[in-house]
């Protein structure tokens, strides 16, 4: 499927009925195995790719994300969102070059957040607003558009104030954003607030604590991502792995890896 | 640590008294968090490798892993021996070169094996036995030698010989092969047999049938790896949290992911 199909079909998604959920690989193997699973789009995660290359979240170059973005791309027929952080700029300029870099590797859409790592704090909702306008202008600007979902972060960070979250995700649709997310929420009631508030596709993120996938649907959310939480949890499973290593010596944790099947259904020849 | 100082240190590992566990890594983020339990070497997977390349076993190409290993050296400071297949040659200069490349993208050690992936066969133990001789050669003609790691392929492939097995590596140790290693056996008793035969450092790998770290330590085996078992566990993990967004919806399966703590103790500043 071309990029251009592919950008379509991630339209598509966004405006049909109903819940969809979009995993986050942190690799092209991860992208691949989710792939074999019938996912219908991918994400990439800031924090996942990071940890791939033995990094902290927010230490990835922009060149270094769009490499990553290209090998995804190549590697999957579904499209792919970019946890792209806050674009990797301060200004309209640079986030929009950065959203056509993201585009030219193969991205289906991006997301711009309002979290700025460098200076450590929530950006006034006036700039972050600017910046998602740049950021949509950059991903609609073209034959086949982006998706481009703007992210407000205070949840993330501590900050439990909903109504600005909810008077950000308002922001950033009036700018044009085609979706929402804000992650960290897992209370229905609040969820639901979101959905009435901000007429727009909201994504939520799938966190042990939040209600389920069909609960979601049930509440209006269109799209569930996991964010880094399989990369996590993979990652977990190799400090288990490795632990058992050191403590009895065995390798009982083997026997959930895997299987010849399982790999063959998702390395197989590539379409 | 140089790169001189660890193919130096992986040799003292060889020649130590007692056995050690040299697991392997997948990517940079692996490589990062084996490094942080304390290993006291890593090894790399050549099936590991290729799933994180969205690839089967035996498709990675040698330009690939060399910079696969250049990138695991970089980001830790334990020697890192190579699993480098047949090294992508049927002559003896081509291993050679497979042999210098890999040194010189920081390895302190790397095999070769006698499975020959493109004809499907084992290789006549005559032919592997040269190409082990060329790979021990181009290893040791250098002021800082690399570890040099011969392996037979047999039980990796329902070949059941054990004479035919040890046969080969006791011909791999008279051409000077560092340390010997047959992929797959679990017998306690095959394996003393192996170590007796051989009179050399035994790699075993650690299969969850095969016997504890400490039993394979009163075998007299030196060292104990983990091929793609780790990467398998892992992608396993991301699998069932997959099946479990699928099925319940649920996010349960990321109660066991790697922790902030974990994170920070592998992923931080690079020393």
């Amino acid at each position: 499927m071309s990029a251009a199909d592919r950008r379509a079909r991630f339209h598509e998604l966004h405006a049909r009925e109903g819940i969809f959920v979009m995993p986050n690989p942190w690799d092209v193997g991860s992208a691949r195995i989710l792939q074999s699973c019938g996912f219908e789009a991918l994400a990439t995660t800031s924090a996942g790719h990071a940890w791939l290359l033995g990094k902290d979240d927010h230490q990835v170059t922009r060149d270094e994300l769009v490499a990553h973005v290209a090998e995804l791309a190549a590697a999957v027929d579904v499209p792919l969102s970019v946890d792209s952080e806050r674009c990797f700029s301060n200004d309209a300029a640079g986030v929009a070059e950065t959203v056509r870099l993201l585009a030219d590797a193969g991205a289906a859409g991006c997301s711009i957040e309002d979290w700025d790592p460098e200076a450590g704090r929530i950006d006034d909702p006036g700039h972050s607003t600017e910046l998602v306008a740049a950021a949509v202008e950059a991903a609609h600007d073209r034959p086949d558009p982006l998706v481009l979902t703007a992210r407000a972060e205070n949840h993330l960070h501590g900050v439990a104030d909903l109504d600005d979250t909810i008077a950000r995700l308002v922001a950033y649709r009036s700018v044009g954003a085609d979706c929402v997310y804000a992650p960290g929420l897992t209370d229905p009631e609040q969820i639901a607030t979101v959905v009435a508030a901000v007429e727009a596709p909201v994504n939520v993120l799938a966190l042990p604590a939040a209600p389920s996938v069909s609960e979601l649907g049930r509440l209006g959310v269109r799209r569930v991502s996991t964010g880094s939480l399989l990369a996590r949890s993979a990652y977990g499973a190799l400090l288990a792995g490795a632990r058992e290593l050191l403590s009895t010596g065995t390798s009982g944790y083997a026997e959930l890896g895997i299987s010849p099947e399982e790999r063959a259904a998702a390395f197989g020849p590539w379409t």
